[in-house]
């Protein structure tokens, strides 16, 4: 993996251009000046021979986890990350979602004509380091060109290989009545970071995306012995759409006490102005946990031993019923029965 | 995996809506509905359980390959393929090429919103149909929308993990002097069927694109026990942007002689009125295969075996040099250097 900045400095005349054109995604010349020239300064040239179709993967023993996300944030660039650190921790955080240690990443890029070229070096480099940081490699790629008008500056997917114990059992249908819920951090700061930069509000306080790879925060407690029964990231939906699918994945009730859930003030006072609720705004750097019962102050420590979840707290539990539902219990003991996102909160948020 | 035609006929209430929606990709009620309703129907579902964040793949020991392509390809539909046929046998040929079976399919749907439902229910069927063929299974998924007049009515990235043979070593740098150059069929139908479909072209003869699964072909001369030195599809930048790739990988010469490729009538009909070359016009379902010079016989042979490369005959040889340099032998004795594909002959033809 060569250093990220090289990108911006490159020996290859990638400069020539200062915008995509669409015979950078024809598959000649320029297709491969862009490869040589900008992609593989960023993220290294995986092996050492000439490039062929596809990467080899040599992964410890276990269980391959695969997975795939789209990227089409807008904002390209926004308080705390960007659609490159995004396209990356997207994708990691579903393997480790999986209970996988990430291995490799594809990406394949949708550029739109006219894009200038630096926007695609720096999304490229903020796309390196993010790997860097989850200690995962860029491994394979594409690019494709569409004429102006037909997209929108970048689209990123990426793809993720990642190795699990075979014997871990991690998944909806695994939480238990009785299970402990967990929730990383504060929540909705994602979502407010890309809605002001979309829209130029400025709060008394800027808001950063928790943007985060969560290999880590996960690791912290497989590797300490923790009976971790469900794992999931909240991303466009928020918190409640993801309690939502896994009572329903589980058949139990997820009730979560209102008071519990961190929210900062600068999240809540954005929320009351733009009429959104914290408990469906979207993040990139949280997830919830469930876990068996004696087992929640020892996750809850794992999990604060870490950056990326130094604010982890204990928000629930699982009840048998009534099944398949989410429950947010109120602060003045009023229940509400949460429900999924229902139509679009904010679009293209990731 | 069900059947495919389930996604025309399907319980869930899909139908509700004529058109995508941006709550389709916003993580929601919608965006379940779309999975449910169509992807799952199409796709099958992996494994029992409920939906997770990613898929855990039992995969026969060897080595891992991986790959990506985005599809951007417009028509959508075309004589001989459409991209959802063309962003599964792509990325599963890319495995091939690798000598990796594939195994495995991620697929990222990228919408734009007012898409007619339709029009994604027949993709994903084709997809489906094409996953079927080439022995595949699509095992994870994502869709986001965006706004209309952000993109163009679909757009696909697959990514493909595979398993080879970890003894094989295929690659340009494992061609040699003396290697025989085999082509597994006729040129430039890809290229022509996208272009005359886009233009509204009709040439006497209907040209079909040649997209096809190029699994069997591959494993017909492995199985055989050929010495396979290198092989590559020949995808966007013809058969002599691929030939002019792999003399440079290999620091040798590739030479074809002109009068040994396979171009049908129709194509080099249709080329010359519109002005292009076949050597550099798009295919996807052919590719170059090098192997050791007394197997060449053997090659062509387990090639004719297999439908997809019926056609196939030994085009050229491998010299020493000019090192890095690829040559077409011309008809009345006079040699051509070729060169990569330049500029952009036939924007989004994949």
């Amino acid at each position: 993996m060569g250093d990220a900045n090289n990108c911006f400095h490159c020996p290859v005349p990638i400069s020539r251009y200062a915008e995509v054109l669409m015979a950078h995604g024809g598959g000649g010349k320029l297709t491969r000046d862009l490869v040589e020239g900008l992609f593989i300064p960023a993220f290294g040239r995986p092996g050492a021979g000439p490039l062929h179709d596809g990467a080899r993967l040599d992964l410890p023993a276990g269980r391959i986890v695969f997975t795939t996300d789209a990227y089409v944030v807008q904002p390209l660039f926004f308080p705390g990350g960007d659609i490159g650190s995004l396209a990356v921790n997207g994708t990691v955080n579903d393997l480790a979602m999986c209970g996988a240690r990430p291995s490799s990443l594809s990406a394949a890029f949708i550029l739109e004509e006219g894009l200038p070229m630096k926007t695609l070096a720096r999304t490229a480099a903020s796309m390196a380091e993010a790997a860097r940081a989850a200690g995962v490699a860029v491994v394979t790629g594409d690019t494709k060109v569409v004429d102006r008008g037909k997209g929108d500056g970048i689209f990123i997917t990426t793809s993720g290989v990642g190795v699990a114990d075979p014997g871990l059992r991690i998944g909806p249908a695994e939480v238990c009545a009785g299970d402990a819920v967990i929730l990383s951090g504060d929540i909705g700061r994602h979502g407010i970071a890309v809605m002001a930069s979309r829209e130029g509000l400025a709060f008394e306080s800027e808001v950063q995306s928790d943007c985060a790879p969560l290999v880590d925060p996960v690791f912290a407690m497989l590797d300490a012995g923790v009976e971790v029964h469900c794992l999931r990231d909240l991303t466009r939906g928020g918190l409640a759409t993801v309690l939502v699918e896994i009572a329903a994945g589980a058949g139990l009730n997820v009730r979560i006490e209102e008071d519990a859930v961190p929210v900062t003030p600068a999240v809540r006072g954005a929320c009351e102005l733009l009429g959104l609720d914290p408990l469906y705004t979207a993040n990139e750097g949280r997830f919830v946990v469930f876990v068996a019962p004696g087992a929640a102050e020892q996750a809850v420590q794992a999990l604060r031993s870490c950056p990326a979840s130094a604010g982890a707290a204990r928000v629930g539990e699982v009840l048998a019923g009534p099944a398949g539902t989410a429950t947010l219990g109120g602060r003045f003991g009023a229940d509400r029965i949460l429900d999924m996102l229902s139509g679009e909160q904010l679009p293209r948020i990731c």
